[in-house]
């Protein structure tokens, strides 16, 4: 009942996608634990847990095709929120996952870097496009690479990279700095340029993803490449109008910082009561490793708090932040 | 005033891919013919008026990331709508263009003949990524070809291939089978297998383009292969939902292909009326030849009528059906 028997290598309780697992299948955390009370509490993503709140949509976003003018105004606006020299530079895509499969596919096979333990998908994408890839702790490792990748904040351990640090250690390669949990960090916002790819996720600072918008910043001649390869019409009315209505709201974003902050600051300490060893994290997530990792994983899952724990390292989990006041006090009756 | 002097090749009325054009952007038309009455009848796209009535939308299919439970309600959904053998041989995509783009780089150098002319993105994303293209006129032109590429019913002429026919033509080969207007016409159903692969899209058979959803249907080791290039969480909560709403609707699809085929025929008396001669359409769009087709393009454009144009034939003119008795009577004030 309290979970005993699930296996502990995480195979069954996440998203499989050619072998490597992610958070968010509440399907599988079910499976894993059919007698937990519903409804779910999902702490097994990085997802903003309060959402923008997106005016109502106008239906012709449903019904039509999205014209080139919605789709510069959305480039525009993403520009202009992440510091991009112009929308020349940016890719709009359906999530960053798919930038992610799309750029080592536009590329001759290379020597790839890439800085972990970070997100798998990452030297997944690079490996299946035929590139050689090889992991790296730490930026300084990557001599002879000819394409650096690194994730900054790191997921799922927070760790910060600059881009002149990774420019640095990349040494005229090509640098991929994924900066998915960056929006709501006080980290600076990179700038794309020649040999500087950057990924922004529009879902997760949003708490959209359901909603699929993510973007490349890149100096024009391989946006326009990447934009090819990914066909006109990728990203949905509905996405460009919610990036359209997002986007340019500086107030929401900062405020969301700060309360993401406090809210992460709040759950350091429930998870430092509960004996957790916090390794890292971000405003939308936190790592921490437990003497009985494994066991605190059962008493969540049976509790039906669902948070991602990690086949390499069985001692650590990674929690979501809350979404209110009900879900805090149910996360807290079983951190203490 | 009525649009004199508006250039004929339709260079600058249509959204451009890779220097392809298309229909759907009415910011063009706009500049087209900026004295044309508000609001626009846009008739330049083969998108269903009447778009399907969705269902209100879960928050939570904004929020959360859609889980692999909900992709594969979606497949199997999709496999009995399609009559494929099962969810196995169905990839669910943001619409059916990245299908296009992304079916062409994941198989090796080939030679392709493409029966057109035809919707222009199927020979341009075979040759970007680097097979021999070559256009035939009829499959049976296609002998050498390692891929075979047709769409039925044809966009823009409404010819119409049998699964059978072109795997006869392909003689071993790849048939690549694009039946993005096939839904709701009384054509065959074809069944992906070995050497056959379909791509079906929703939008346009759904009246909801802008939710970007499209499949397709082959066999499972390149489902899975397919599905792999795009990533998981390719397709967005919103989409999932109107898919898992919609898809198993049958008696809608069935009051729609009669619908449909009802305007079709009105629209045809209509063109025929103004002097055009029928080429050809499916049940959401119809084609036709005129004496003086840039003159009509430009009258319709002065009523604020957007119709789309081909460079390469200026006599043709493609319509797409008008969605209510108003729209029906702007169209009719100029087609006499």
């Amino acid at each position: 009942m309290d979970g005993d028997g699930v296996p502990e290598n995480g195979s069954s309780d996440a998203i499989a996608h050619g072998g490597i697992l992610h958070g968010g299948d509440l399907d599988a955390a079910r499976r894993l634990f059919p007698d937990a009370p519903e409804p779910w509490l999902d702490l097994s993503t990085g997802i903003n847990p309060v959402p923008y709140p997106l005016p109502p949509l106008i239906a012709s976003a449903l019904h039509r095709l999205p014209s080139p003018g919605d789709l510069a105004r959305l480039k525009t606006a993403a520009s202009a929120a992440y510091g991009a020299p112009g929308p020349d530079h940016v890719v709009a895509a359906p999530g960053t996952q798919i930038l992610i499969e799309t750029l080592p596919r536009l590329l001759p096979p290379a020597r790839v870097a890439v800085v972990g333990p970070t997100y798998a998908e990452h030297a997944a994408a690079w490996a299946r496009s035929g590139h050689t890839v090889r992991m790296v702790d730490d930026p300084a490792e990557a001599g002879g690479a000819e394409v650096l990748v690194a994730v900054s904040p790191n997921n799922p351990d927070g760790r910060v990279f600059t881009a002149a640090a990774l420019t640095r250690a990349a040494d005229g390669g090509l640098v991929v700095l994924d900066q998915a949990f960056a929006d709501l960090e006080p980290v600076e916002a990179a700038s794309p340029g020649p040999g500087l790819v950057i990924l922004r996720s529009f879902g997760k600072t949003y708490g959209l993803a359901g909603l699929r918008l993510g973007f490349a910043l890149a100096e024009p001649a391989l946006a326009r490449r990447i934009e090819t390869a990914l066909g006109p019409w990728a990203v949905s009315g509905p996405a460009i109008a919610a990036g359209l209505a997002a986007l340019p709201d500086a107030a929401w974003r900062r405020e969301a910082a700060e309360s993401r902050a406090r809210d992460a600051a709040r759950l350091d300490r429930m998870i430092g009561r509960a004996g957790g060893r916090i390794v890292g994290g971000t405003a939308l997530f936190r790592t921490a490793d437990f003497s009985d990792g494994p066991g605190l994983f059962r008493a969540l899952g049976a509790a039906g708090i669902y948070v991602r724990r990690f086949a390499e390292a069985p001692e650590r989990l990674r929690f979501g932040l809350p979404p209110d006041k009900a879900a805090w006090c149910r996360l807290s009756r079983v951190l203490r």
